[in-house]
């Protein structure tokens, strides 16, 4: 299998930030295929970096590491940190957004100080160059994590929005909406069938009760319906629609799921 | 020749899917380069996508895969495709999306069937991850089309926009607009030439005539003019600015062209 | 070191055209790397582009190459240039977007007339694809500058802003504005510094006065602030905020530094 260093940011696409830090990954780890997951992150919208990461690390080989610049802490006393965890590596801020894929079981995390594996002389306001780039350059080439820099016991974490088990179903919230208006929750398929079995399931949410189905072809076209999306988690869709519009839901809305 | 695995899909570049598809691939073809088409197709957008794919694969190295993922039918009983023709592979869903490419002749076109060619678990609403980069990994690694699922004789047609030979003129229509405001129709160079060999030619659009030249310079700037475009086919443009509003057109506008 | 081909192009990436030119440097160049530094140039922005480039060049490797297409004049009488400076190149349109970064001690400049290094037959519209990549792709694959075409004893300059050196302090402009709203000048660090040593500054913009400062967390959120950001330049900032809009300034906008 290949490693690669995969990057998640909020530098956008269209002030070469994101290409001045691929040069710096070029220089110093210059076999290494580098894969944008996005540039697009809201400026400093810590959560949707942490899903996109959530959803995205178990899909890139072993060795690979994970590097991720939302960071609106850049010029205080925030750490930059690398963390270990099952063969990965993940490379970021200490603000949470590493944490929602890394969870507490992480191998070992450090505070990248070791003035090596940084850009000299740095700038005050693009550590994403200066330092993550450099640290996960090396990681990728093999530098052991614990010679970045010393090591930390704890990192900041983001909490991950709560489910709460009710006693008809499984309260829980919108996490994500994506590029089509589907709005993913925070409730996991695997806890949901775990309480209900194969039983038939609907989705409350937007003061409407939705069916969960197989997949979207379940229902008719601008119908809504709730399914199992690709990330492991409840999502609500509108056939050849958007569900954020269509439903009325963001960001934090409540769902439930409960037996239909 | 250095082959690769071309991507067009409607996915955008917020989300990270076009991301993990690419960690898909680097997975199973970790030697093959892959280059973004465009993730910015409108959602569901089929004739944009064919239209993209029409004018770019054969700027490709023979061997390589062209994927589409552009899949408003995920989830209902579309079939997930691949095709060969003229040493290239297409691989995308059968909604006609990759017929203004391969047209009628290409050598062969199967489903992709075979699981061993699919991620496992398979989830309900991403095949672009879960079926579709498997199968062009698999193209891309040497694996033979047939050995991804079963022949298929049929695949449904997108139909190209038909031009019609009329007395004065070719009529066709507006089959694209560019980021430029170019408005791209379905008006080939080859065929229109081979009708009125080098005689001066206008277009007629949007209650306008509009001179055909040969380069943008042959106008002042912001007056309208027609060329034979990159793609092969009469555009309408306006010099320094945008044809698309400066002449009123969209996709679908009438548009002809005739000896000036 | 690893070279490789870098990308400032107003292309967008919607249409499928820098996918396009990739194909054609893959085609001819296999085994260089490209780097997008932006596609998302605004249309005809030869100012952006070159502030881009002028930021991003010193952070690849010798032997890179920097293609810049952003090409209002295609179509007209002005030539495609390739220059070297320092071990790199630089290719594009002579409309001095390459001039920021190259400056007036290069080494040599040649026009792109040797059709070995063209595409044929080559479009009216898209140099980009036809006359660019190739002549990118030539270079960073050794093909020596000069046989690309003759040499050229004069580019087209762009000016830069000039800073005039008033009395109490240094007046400049500025020259761009980043996605998080951060306001960049033309105001230099290494002259700033040269004049006043480390006295204390204040930045004068938008009617307020501005402490410069070591870092964003030197302000409280929501406070105006400047510093010497990573493209060594005085830079105006909200912090968590956007200076732009905060501060009322765009490109253009004066703004001086004087001791505080």
């Amino acid at each position: 299998m290949m490693k690669c260093i995969t990057l998640i940011t909020d530098l956008g696409s269209r002030d070469g930030f994101a290409g001045v830090m691929k040069g710096v990954l070029l220089g110093r780890a210059p076999r290494v295929p580098v894969i944008d997951l996005t540039h697009e992150i809201a400026p400093g919208d810590i959560e949707s970096a942490a899903f996109v990461l959530m959803t995205a690390w178990r899909h890139f080989p072993r060795g690979s590491v994970n590097l991720v610049v939302v960071d609106p802490g850049v010029g205080t006393s925030r750490a930059p940190l690398a963390i270990r965890k099952e063969g990965r590596f993940f490379v970021g801020p200490d603000n949470g957004v590493l944490t929602w894929a890394c969870g507490s079981r992480f191998d070992a995390a450090v505070e990248l100080r070791n003035r090596r594996y940084r850009l000299v002389p740095e700038s005050r306001t693009f550590h994403g160059r200066d330092i993550f780039a450099p640290a996960a350059a090396a990681l990728a080439s093999g530098v052991p994590l614990l010679r970045l820099g010393p090591r930390r016991r704890e990192v900041l974490r983001l909490p991950f929005p709560a489910v709460s088990e009710g006693r008809r179903g499984r309260r829980g919230e919108a996490i994500a909406v994506d590029r089509f208006g589907n709005v993913v929750t925070n409730l996991d398929e695997k806890l949901t069938r775990s309480r209900w079995g194969a039983r038939r399931l609907v989705a409350v949410a937007g003061g409407r009760r939705i069916p969960v189905v197989e997949a979207y072809g379940a229902v008719r076209p601008g119908a809504p319906l709730a399914v199992f999306g690709s990330a492991g988690f409840l999502e609500l869709s509108v056939r050849e629609g958007r569900a954020d519009r269509g439903l009325g839901l963001r960001r934090g809305s409540r769902v439930a799921v409960e037996p239909g």
